[in-house]
Order: C-alpha cells, then structure tokens, then sequence
C-alpha cells in the first residue's frame, strides 16, 4: 500500500501523519478542484486516465472524445467515461482540464480545432511521447487564459486500444513534465496533482531535453528491436527464444504511432543512432583484435550499469 | 499437460495412442539405456539437466563434476546430483552419456582432459552456444569408440548458479542439434530422446549453419543490448521504463561467458554487426528524406515479422 504524508493539526501543533490511499487521493482532488476532465482520444492510454479517475476521483465529470463512435460506445461501456462525445467542441466545452491522448502527428490539428471553444482558465496537458513539437504548437496556438502543460507519463504497451485499458496503467511509472517559461505554475501544479493521483512519480526536463534524452532510451530502442527483426532470415524465425523476443517486443508497437515519433524527433533520433554505432565500432576493434580482457570488461561495464538503472528505479518507488 | 504418441496394440492392429507423460518418459528412458550420466559443470544449465533426470529417469544415477567443493554441495543439498565429485576422470569414469555443460572457453580443455577416462561406447555432448569450434575439438580429440553429438539447448536466463536451477528449465524450449558426417546415427538418436525427455522441441542444422544463425538471432542481440546500455547519459538513468529494461534485459548477463561466445564466433557476429548497420542505415535514409509512407512499412513490416516469430513458436509448443 502507498501512503502520502501531510501536516494535519496534533494536540502540540501540526505533526506529519501518513495518509492511506482514500484519505489522500481526496486531499489530491480537493486540490485540484477539477470538476470536468475531458479526454481528447480514447485509446489505451486514454481510456486507462478515464478508469484511473472514475475510481479515484469521484465527482468528477469524465468526458470523451473519439472520432468513431465504436470507440466510445466501448469506453463508455468498460466504465472509462461519463459522457461520450464525436464532436470536439462539446466534448471540451466547460472542461477545467483537456488531456490530449491522440496520436503526437494528430495534435496540433487537435490543438487548432478546439482552441476557440476553450473557456478562461481551461488546463490542457497531453501525453505525447516527443515534446518539443507539441509544445511550441499548444503555445502559438491556444489563447491567452487557456494553460498548456507538456507531460509525458512513460506507461503504456504495445498493445493498443480501449480494451486493453487498465485503471492501474500509471502506477509507479515515471511521468516527465515539460515545462518553459513560459508555463503557468498554478497550472503546473495542478497537472503534476493530477499525474500523481494516478499514481506516477514525477520529474521535469525541459521539452529539447526531453527529446533528446527519450530519442537514446526510448525511440532507439524501438529502432534497434525493429531493425532486428527486419534483418534475420526467415529460417531464423524457428530459433527465436524468450531473450530475441523480450529484446524485440517493442518492435511489436504500432507502425503509424512510431512513424510520427520518429519523424517530430528525427535529429535526435539520428543522433542516437550515431551513438549507438560509435559503441557497436568499439565492438568490432575489441573483435577483430581478439582482446579477451577488454571485450569483457567492455561487457561486465553494461551489465553494471543496468543493474544501477533497476536499482535507481526500484528506490524511486 | 503435453502427451507423446506412439503405436500400440489394438484389437484390429496396431493405434496410434496419446500416452500421458509418466508413461513417455517410461518408453523414452528405456530406449536411451542410460544408467548413468554424468554433468560436467553444475550451474543453472547443468543443475536443471540433474533434477529433471532425477525426476524423470527414476533408475539412473546422475554424477556431477565442478572445481567448486561449495558448488557441489549446493547440487547435492537441491537434490540435482546422486554423487559429485572434484574429480574430472572420476566423474566421467563408466558413464553412458557425458554432458558437458561448462562455458564454451573450457570445453576443449576438458575433452582434453576427460578423453584417456571415457569407456567404449560411451556418448558425449554439450550445452555450448556457439558449436564449430566444440564440434571440431570433440571430433578430433575423442578417442575412436567415443561418439561426439552437439547439441544447444536454448534455455537459461540472465542468472547464473545452481540455485537458479529448475526441472523445467527445458520444457518446450527448442534444442539445436548439430550433427556432422562423422556423427554416430544411434548415439544421436540417443541424445535427441535425452532433450525430448526433458520437454525439449527439436532441430538440426550443420554447426557452421547454427553459428551464422545465432549470430543474428542471439550474439547480436546481446551485443546490441549491451551497446545500448553503455550508450546512456547517467541522466537518463531514471527515465528507462519497462521498455528499455526488456530490450536490454539479456546485457545482464555473465560478463565472462559472453566474451568466450563472442570471441568463438568472431566472423559471424561481425557479419551480423554490418547486417544490422544496413537495417539502420536504411532507416537513416527514410528520416532524412521525411518519408513517412516507407518508415510507416518499415516499421509495420518488422511489426508483423515478429507477429509471425511468435505464432511459429506457439504452434511449435
């Protein structure tokens, strides 16, 4: 169980108490003062928010939006939403906060369409996988009084769609959010609230940061498990165990969601891939020269370092 | 439950039956005739070959060999061993089958050293990942009357040690046998009813044929991972999410054994490393000239691939 600490009044002042899941999801909400969360895109990622906030939130309007109506009938179905929407400017209309959970290649066009039916004070967030695109659009493009607030809550799976929904998808995951200068820091506030009620631990970089970062620990490898995939023979297929098939799982994801990926990223991506070659050279000399201590040295380094990655991961929770 | 089929008696001639698996084991152990098999190299590999044989070879005695008195202790206390022994001769002495499952560096050294102690008749094979250079060592340093079958069980994991061992390690993984024309028929059909009884799916290939495949299929694999971790910024520690873990999940592996692995098969994996830099290369092309029509098949063609990689093992199970 996780508990969350707050100063609550004690018979000598104010003392820290642990608050159990209830009392403090309630605290998170009441801070928020969100009355009406619209969801723009009712995918897996998506429709999990919608569950998450259903069960966690419970005054709170869920509405959302999706351009086919058997999309929404599904999510209205598995519990996921309030009220369900084809229109855009109704499913925003009188929103507090809109999370944009659409494709990264579909949200600027978003962004242009629901702009003049956004009200004073609206929050918008999204969950983009690339950042710098996004937020330069939400900025020219949404009025003054309306808050952007880039976020990118780092859950998810290869498996896509409203079915695969789960009111858990955001635990312990790690979200980053990406603000400028530019970002109002109430809004800020609020939106980090909100990621943490859905149970994500939180971190901040800057959009070009993020970018940059994300293209070496997540659009190469995706890249890479691809390219591995593509490049064995079909004989192989035979041979493939469970350490090809973890290596290449994300391979498994969706082509036209990596497309836009890909491309709103391409010069880190192709910086990535850089690198990564730069390393595989460093094999080849360590090969070619037949130089045992050093190739397992080279080795022992990347196994060291990934069992810091799971341990500064496992700490965080 | 998984069953065998076999011919058997029925009242108008002979049926093919479904025998459940009590009754296979029954059948298989008596036609491999082994009362007593000895396991040179007790560790996860060799530890889990004991406590399936013991399970399911109830009237053979199991004999390991391993430098390390505490190892074998360990063996003998999980119940993977009937006898152990530091004893290289002494443990291979009047075996039926010798299985040698210690790193790929130190298998010709015990051939080596084992060979004056082998009985005629005796059957010897491995769990080695790479297989020309085992191969072409057993063939040439067993005595004549000792029969040399290689084989690559593709199971084990990141871990390491006897106290990783399981009876099930095995079961439904798929072994590689690596036959030559200097491989005795009887002893292999001997060794492929010894994985078979320990749940294994079974294939064959030249050994030059499963080094150039394993190459892309494994060693690359690993290499990549293992590229991939060093790659990283310490910044980017806290931002690897499931995703990154699974790809570079096998760089957690042995330092030690993955040099002998790579080193052993040095052409091929440099061939795989230039095979890979094509597959990126290619990609490389697509970004620069923004063709989202061609990444978008790229990435769905090695989506799809996969898709038919795990049906192929699904329906092999």
């Amino acid at each position: 169980m996780r508990y969350f600490y707050a100063f609550e009044a004690g018979p000598d002042g104010p003392v820290v108490r642990a608050l159990p899941p209830r009392r403090w999801q309630t605290v998170l909400s009441a801070l928020m003062q969100l009355r009406r969360v619209s969801i723009v895109g009712v995918g897996l990622l998506g429709g999990s928010i919608g569950l998450a906030l259903r069960e966690r939130m419970p005054g709170c309007q869920v509405v959302g939006y999706g351009h086919r109506a058997s999309t929404l009938i599904e999510a209205m179905r598995s519990g996921a939403l309030d009220e369900a929407h084809e229109d855009l400017p109704a499913a925003v209309r009188d929103a507090d906060l809109v999370v944009l959970c659409a494709p990264v290649g579909l949200l600027a066009t978003l962004l242009r369409e629901m702009s003049p039916h956004l009200s004073q004070g609206t929050i918008v967030t999204d969950v983009g996988s690339t950042k710098r695109g996004i937020v330069r659009a939400a900025e020219e493009l949404l009025p003054a009084g309306v808050h952007f607030v880039g976020s990118h809550p780092m859950a998810g799976s290869e498996k896509r769609g409203v079915r695969f929904a789960r009111a858990d998808l955001f635990d312990r995951a790690v979200c980053i959010m990406t603000p400028t200068d530019q970002t109002d820091a109430s809004a800020l506030g609020k939106v980090e609230a909100f990621w943490k009620l859905l149970g994500m631990r939180l971190t901040r970089l800057s959009p070009a940061e993020h970018d940059r970062l994300l293209a070496d620990v997540s659009h190469l490898p995706h890249v890479v498990a691809a390219a591995l995939v593509g490049m064995q023979e079909e004989v192989a297929f035979d041979l493939c165990g469970k350490g090809f098939l973890d290596v290449t799982r994300i391979a498994g994801g969706d082509g036209g969601l990596w497309r836009d990926i890909l491309l709103d990223n391409r010069d880190n991506v192709l910086a990535s891939i850089k690198r990564l070659n730069e390393q595989l050279r460093e094999l080849e000399v360590l090969l070619e020269a037949r130089q045992p201590e050093t190739l397992e040295a080279w080795l022992r380094t990347a196994s060291e370092r990934r069992q810091q990655m799971l341990e500064r991961r496992d700490s965080g929770e």
